[in-house]
C-alpha cells in the first residue's frame, strides 16, 4: 500500500478572509491532523514574486499567512510546514526538470496563454509584453514543489489541474530519460464540494470584488462588517428565506446542525435583520476570538514564527536533500567518490 | 577602485584537446595565479544537462575536466574552483532573476533562435519541437552564475557576448525594481587575439570536425596522432612555408621564441615532414608529460578531486550564501526576525 503524501501550497498574497477559511483553510487544517497521511504545507513565497515586486508587502503577507494558519490550528507536529524559499532544493530540482521539460508544454499553460490573449486583445504588438520568465516557467517550479517530496496527492482548485498534469508529464519524462522510478506521478485532488461563502454584497466572497470579511479583524470591525452585509427589505416578523440569505449562509458554515436548524426556524418565524446580524456576529466572534487572540500573540512574536518555520524547513530539507542526492547521481552530477 | 572579479565557466562536455588548451585553458590557468584578481572558475555542470542526457558521460566528463584543469596548474588556493551544481544558491538566484526577466529577452537568445530556425528549415510544424525549457532559459541560469559572485568581468567567446548583455539587463532590472545597487553590471571580455590551432586535417581543431589531438593521450597515441597531421608533398631538402603549416603552428604555440625562430630556419632549410613531426611530438610530449602524469594520478584518486571540489564549493558558498541572504531580504523573502 502506498502512503498518501499530500502537498498543499499556500498563496502568500493578501489577507485571508472568511471565504478562504471555510473553503480552503479549515479543511486543510483538519487534514493536517490526520496521522495516516504524510502531509506537506508550504508558503509558496517564491511563486509570490511573480506578481509582487513590493518586498514589504511580500514579507508582511508571508508573516500574516503563517500566523493565520498557525493560529487556526495547523498541526505542525504531524504535518511538515515550511516556506518554499527555505528549501533550496526546490529551485535545483526545477532546473533538472527544465532540462527534460519541453518548452512547448509551457506555451500551452493557461496563465501564460491568458496573458498573451490580454496583450493581443489590447492590440499590443509584442504578445509577450509584460510577461516575465517567472510567469512563463511557473509550472516547472510548481512541478518541483510537488516532486521534491514525491507527493502523490495534490489538493487544488480546477484552475490548477493543468499544472498537476504538467508535473506528471515532467515526472514521467524524467523517469523515462533517466531510466528509473524516480518520481511517483502526482494526482490532482479536486474537491467539487468546496464550500464557498458570499461576501458583503451577496456575490461570492473574493478579494477581487472587495466584498470580503477578513478573518482576523477586531471585534468592533467585525461587527461593523457584519452589519454591512446586504439583506432584503423584509421587516421583522415577516418570514424570510434562509437559502438566499448571506447571513444565514455564513452562519451555517460555522454553526453546528442543531444551531443551524434553530436559526432556520427563526427565519421562518420572521427574525429581524438586525437581530440576525447580531446573532451572526456573536457566533463568528465566539468562534474566531480564540484564534484571533492567538494570531495577535503570534504576530507580536515573529521570532517564534521564525522558529516554527525553521523547524519545518529542517524536516523538509532533510527529506529534500536526500532525494536530491539521488537525483543528482541519476543525472550524472553525483560526487566523484 | 573596484576589485576585478573575473568569472570563467568551464564546459563539462567532451575531452579537452590541444586547441582548447592553447585558446582557453592556458590563459585561464595563468590568470588564476594573479593575486590581484578575485577569480572564480566553475564546472558548468548544470548547463551540461541541457544537451546531455547520458549520466555516465556527464559524470565522467566532469571528472576528467576537473582533473585536466588541476593537472594543468589551476591555482585553487588563489582562485575559487567549484562545481556549479554544488552551489545551490545558483538556481535560487536564477528564480529571483526569472521574476524580473522579460520572456521576450529569451525569445531573442541566439541559441534558442538557432534551434527554432533549424525546425523551420526542416519544415517541422512546431517551431519549438525538441527545445527544452533548459535550453530556453539557459541565459537566466548563466546570469545567476555571474551575478551570484558579482563578477564584473567575464571572459567569453564572441558567441557568448549576448548572454553577458542579458545578464546586464537582468542585473539592471533587479537593481531598478528593488531600488538598490545589488548587482554590478558585468562586462564581457572578448580576447580578440585568442590563439586557435588547426587540427589533423588543417581545419580549425574542433570536436565537431573530429580532427582533434586530445591533451592527455598516451605517448604512443600522441605520436600516432602527430604523424597523422596533414602536410603537403614537398620532399626533404625543399624549403617549406611555416606559415601555412599545421605542424609549425602547433609547435610555435608551445615553444619559446628562440625555438620557434630556430624551427622557422629549419623550414627554410628544407626539414623533412617526418623529422618535423618527430620534433613536434618530442616537444609536445616534453611539455605534456608532467601534466599527463599528474592527470593520470588525479584520475586514479577521485576522492582527492572530490575534496578539492568540496573545498572550492565551501568558499564559493560562503560568499553566495551571504549574498543570497541580502537578496532574499531585498525581495521580501527574509527571515521573520
Amino acid at each position: 500500500m502506498t502512503i498518501s503524501r499530500v502537498l498543499t501550497g499556500i498563496t502568500t498574497t493578501g489577507t485571508p478572509h472568511l471565504g478562504n477559511y471555510v473553503g480552503a483553510i479549515r479543511p486543510a487544517v483538519a487534514a493536517s491532523q490526520d496521522p495516516e497521511v504524510r502531509s506537506y504545507y508550504f508558503l509558496a513565497d517564491l511563486h509570490a514574486l511573480i506578481k509582487a515586486n513590493d518586498p514589504k508587502r511580500v514579507q508582511q503577507s508571508r508573516l500574516e499567512i503563517a500566523a493565520s494558519w498557525l493560529a487556526l490550528g495547523l498541526d505542525t507536529d504531524n504535518a511538515i510546514f515550511y516556506r518554499q524559499s527555505d528549501v533550496r532544493e526546490t529551485t535545483e530540482l526545477a532546473w533538472l526538470l527544465s532540462c527534460v521539460c519541453a518548452k512547448g508544454l509551457m506555451n500551452r499553460a493557461h496563465a501564460y496563454k491568458a496573458a498573451v490573449a490580454d496583450n493581443e486583445e489590447a492590440g499590443v504588438p509584442d504578445p509577450d509584453r509584460g510577461i516575465t520568465m517567472g510567469l512563463f516557467s511557473y509550472p516547472v517550479l510548481m512541478a518541483a514543489d510537488i516532486l521534491l517530496f514525491n507527493a502523490n496527492r495534490v489538493p487544488v482548485g480546477r484552475d490548477q489541474v493543468q499544472h498537476i498534469e504538467m508535473a506528471r508529464d515532467m515526472a514521467g519524462r524524467f523517469n523515462h530519460v533517466y531510466k528509473g522510478d524516480y518520481f511517483a506521478l502526482p494526482e490532482a485532488v479536486v474537491d467539487e464540494r468546496v464550500q464557498t461563502l458570499n461576501g458583503l454584497d451577496g456575490r461570492k466572497m473574493s478579494k477581487s470584488y472587495d466584498n470580503t470579511i477578513p478573518l482576523f479583524v477586531s471585534e468592533k470591525k467585525l461587527l461593523k462588517l457584519v452589519r454591512k452585509i446586504k439583506t432584503n427589505s423584509l421587516e421583522p416578523g415577516e418570514p424570510k428565506d434562509p437559502e438566499t440569505c448571506t447571513l444565514f449562509q455564513i452562519f451555517s458554515a460555522f454553526a453546528g446542525e442543531t444551531e443551524t436548524a434553530d436559526m432556520r426556524r427563526r427565519y421562518a418565524e420572521g427574525i429581524g435583520w438586525g437581530e440576525a446580524k447580531n446573532e451572526l456576529f456573536e457566533y463568528l466572534n465566539a468562534h474566531l476570538a480564540g484564534p484571533r487572540e492567538e494570531y495577535e500573540k503570534l504576530l507580536a512574536d515573529p521570532g517564534h514564527i521564525e522558529n516554527v518555520m525553521q523547524k519545518g524547513a529542517e524536516r523538509a530539507r532533510a527529506e529534500a536533500a536526500e532525494r536530491l542526492d539521488r537525483l543528482r547521481s541519476a543525472v550524472g552530477l553525483g560526487r566523484f567518490l
